[in-house]
């Protein structure tokens, strides 16, 4: 039988699948990256939130002083809890999608909205942009996400 | 070529996956809707986290008023935050029991108790209903996901 | 056709595969202890996020004062998020990476070295140990994802 999902033979010979894994460890790779930015921002501006990282800048009391939050680490920290909200279930619904059969140029053209709309929506955040551009990266993320569900669960629907 | 990993024949036309993509499709699209949710409630009460997103409430001081926390909006993240931790691991070991061979009507239970308590965890925390409403759902929740990762290791075990 | 189930032929036949199972298993349940420590110390520190959870432990004013963040409790938190942060790539990657073809005992190294860094980490995180060894542990689990990420674009690479 050689149905049109079939035969994942070999995921990885795949196109749609090569490109979902592609795309995937694109945004989850820029998603690591935003831990080394926290990272930084956490060295740079003294502001870290457990009492054994601060023990190299001073003893007792004066280190106590660098437990705190800074603007720039929070803001870091929102994009990456953002991320992860958004990028995991790009991660699932994606999976699904590219085994559910759709065509190579649709799949494709999801999964390059979803990236480019990822890394604007980072440096949105980071830069940060005035409004609605950040708004508007998050909603072309998520719009991709929905349709990618759609079909999904037009495909497979299994109650 | 017949390799190893070959031959991941027809993975959507399988009951028990197709039970799997419509139920995790179902469960990440409810957590998805929870950033609308707090969306809503951010424009409603009117409380921001980033200053950019203050700038068409007014000018300089009087937009800083609305950079602030409201309970209502930090129910909703929280439960966002809850269904990220407990979605995730129903969404890798769903995945890996769907591939351990489960009879259906098995698979079918697990998946149909998780994604019933997800949906009744979010009721009961965004209305709030009385405890131990909260706690029950989402311990009905976790114990699918334990006893789905059972299956996986005694199927799978290869440390 | 023989078998529904069957003929997801052999994913979990795989040792690649199995390993991957057995790992991704183990971490991900590792990250869902996280919930149970977080409500251990909840309870005992009596440190609570909703008013609803506060309501058997006395009446109006009385029960609010548990509506509190405590140290410890913040603590393991931090420590879910970053679990969370680190283990989502782990899984996605890991999946596609055990799709690309590694040997198999290039395979078990990555998956034995992430799993024991992350086991580190929350021991590290929880004591909590001196740094760097969360750093260390940290560290050496983001370096197994990115060379598992490294393998799988190689591979797969389809822009």
């Amino acid at each position: 039988r050689s149905g049109e999902m079939a035969k994942l033979t070999q995921l990885i010979d795949n196109d749609v699948f090569r490109a979902y894994a592609t795309y995937t460890a694109i945004v989850l790779l820029k998603m690591m990256l935003m831990s080394l930015i926290t990272a930084y921002f956490r060295l740079t501006r003294k502001a870290f939130a457990n009492p054994e990282d601060t023990v190299s800048l001073g003893k007792g009391e004066s280190a106590k002083k660098y437990l705190r939050t800074d603007a720039d680490v929070e803001r870091v920290r929102r994009g990456h809890l953002n991320d992860l909200e958004n990028i995991v279930p790009f991660f699932g619904i994606g999976l699904l999608y590219a085994l559910s059969g759709p065509e190579l140029s649709t799949a494709l053209l999801h999964f390059r909205i979803f990236a480019g709309a990822r890394i604007l929506h980072t440096f949105a955040y980071l830069i940060p942009l005035p409004q609605p551009s950040r708004g508007l990266s998050w909603a072309a993320g998520y719009a991709v996400t929905i349709s990618m569900a759609y079909k999904v669960l037009k495909t497979a629907l299994y109650l």
